[in-house]
């Protein structure tokens, strides 16, 4: 695949370039960023070594990908008219163009157009069905041992530390589902939905949904994460999938340099207040202990990811580790122990939970 | 209007004909119900005096309505086949069908050939724009006080005691603006949009827009809320309003006799439990309290509803007061005391506050 990340590759900008890079890269021929061309993925990410970013539509194609992957979400989700050109040239060369995008690239007349001329394809990743339900508690009754990663802020990790989570597992030889809830995430595996898409009264029911999916034949059902509780944009999907997916077990992922919520936000409360804060909203429906601390520190040297993580296991009581660093081995230790409790309530008859809020 | 409750015209089942039928009776000229055809609206939910309940869409169509009102909303919000009769009629013979139905029947084809072949029309309440913004914490900028309705559950009367304390400020000669977020809200009033319609990750955006629409000349502007945070299915709503609606201050609305979540569900918290997670919630963004508890005694005596009152005084120490039977002066007292703070926190840059959660 060649990966579009123009004008944003960065690892904060292109997060979903990024993952896919570390998790695929054997698949990933080049990126195409006009302002890193001539580098290589590993100098300006620090993955995927020697992936060469190139300049223009035709270098990446002299490389033969068959799909290109739109790896940058610009602000708000939309399309900018500049990435529109380089879109029109894959389709027309016949490539598939996979787009995690708010804004539907296959509901574009000219892209739609282009892709049926040139034999190429479209899939937009955020495109969610229209028969969700309205969450009623099912996924409390999984036997498999349901864990979500709730974070400090938006755009801090969870995804990755639900992956690192579920490759540790897979390593020890257990049985364990990665359950994607992000256009990042559906690009790594697993069955999953794009929940930031959802109208906002099915948020918990496609929660539920991707729970009840990916529990069968599952020890483990490790469920990506989406925002913060405490993000004034998203804390409702991230509420929405905590009560939806009816965890066992959280881990919080927090990157220790960010001390505002993104960008330029309010004050990140400490690690106590934020792990009191999310086992009180899952006490009342499904009882969920935070059980680990994932640090993120993709900005740090060794020695200080390791000085973080000490810091905050001295003030949550928590293991804690940057799992990609040094593996993820802390985070699961505490899920195995985990035993699948009997449910603390009964669950909602299905589709039996009042009509309307 | 005429409207249509076919098959669940009660109290709880009914919510936006009972609201209608008190905020706007003197426009209702009939509701449609086989089950209690025969009786007054007075008689089956307490409202509405001698409105006439009808079994027939021809007795309605007798009294001249030129609205049809679908004052029910099905489980999951889709359009029971057995009312598609009733609405082809009402189009056939002209009227304005209002629904407020999460499928919207403006995009069924035969309905819509019905409403071009007959001059009615269609109007979907829960229709919202698709230019909405992620929040950006504006809504803390306004010059009007803000309050939230939160409620320990669903369907607990969060939009009637927003209506309460408006018109008990109206009393008053107080400017005071009623800003819905729900599909019957929107028929009583006030510039809004129906917030769980609202794709999850612009919920937050939309009440701030609906915030800054109604801040404008008003003093005073009461959100009406929507389910609870302890709601499974609707929790995701209930805290994406609070975060971008940024309230100077919360109204608590509770029904004593309801122990458990609609339905059937998971144990309601105890009245200072629930005051201490939403104000702990909106601590971090802007900070909040509790000014008030309103009392939903539908189902109570008047000597019961008092004494409920007192009880939640005595748990919480606020004032507390069935606002339907006893009025809401007592929830708009310790509004009118808050001085209108300064914001305590930096609000986000506008469209700058990441791309994605």
């Amino acid at each position: 695949m060649l990966i579009l990340a123009d004008g944003r590759f960065s690892v904060l900008d292109a997060k979903t370039a990024t993952c896919v890079i570390r998790y695929r890269g054997e698949e990933v021929v080049a990126v195409l960023d006009r302002q890193t061309a001539g580098r290589t993925a590993g100098e300006v990410v620090g993955v995927g070594g020697s992936i060469p970013v190139v300049g223009t539509l035709d270098e990446g194609l002299a490389l033969a990908p068959d799909m290109l992957l739109v790896g940058v979400a610009p602000r708000g989700g939309r399309l900018p008219e500049a990435w529109r050109e380089m879109i029109l040239g894959a389709l027309a060369r016949g490539l598939e163009v996979v787009s995690g995008l708010h804004t539907f690239i296959g509901d574009d007349a000219e892209l739609a157009q282009a892709a049926a001329a040139g034999g190429g394809t479209i899939r937009d990743l955020r495109r969610v069905p229209d028969d969700l339900p309205v969450a009623s508690g099912l996924a409390a009754d999984v036997g498999a041992t349901v864990v979500l990663t709730v974070g400090s802020d938006c755009n801090v990790g969870k995804m990755t530390a639900a992956m690192e989570v579920v490759l540790a597992a897979r390593r020890r030889g257990r049985r364990a589902a990665f359950a994607p809830t992000g256009q990042t995430g559906l690009l790594l595996g697993g069955w999953g939905l794009a929940v930031d898409r959802v109208i906002a009264d099915f948020v918990a029911g496609a929660a539920e949904r991707i729970v009840l999916r990916n529990a069968p034949g599952a020890e483990l059902v490790v469920v990506e994460g989406q925002g913060s509780i405490f993000h004034p944009g998203y804390s409702g999907v991230t509420l929405g999938l905590l009560h939806g997916s009816m965890p066992d077990a959280l881990i919080l992922v927090h990157q220790p340099t960010r001390e505002r919520s993104l960008n330029d936000g309010v004050p990140i409360p400490r690690l106590p207040e934020l792990v009191r804060a999310y086992e009180a909203l899952a006490a009342p429906l499904k009882p969920a202990r935070v059980v680990a601390i994932a640090i993120n520190g993709y900005d740090l040297a060794d020695a200080a990811a390791r000085d973080w993580a000490r810091r905050a296991e001295d003030e949550t009581g928590l293991p804690a580790v940057d799992p990609v660093r040094f593996g993820a081995e802390a985070l699961l230790e505490p899920l195995v122990a985990l035993r699948k409790g009997t449910p603390t309530w009964t669950p909602f008859a299905p589709g039996h939970n009042g009509g309307q809020p």
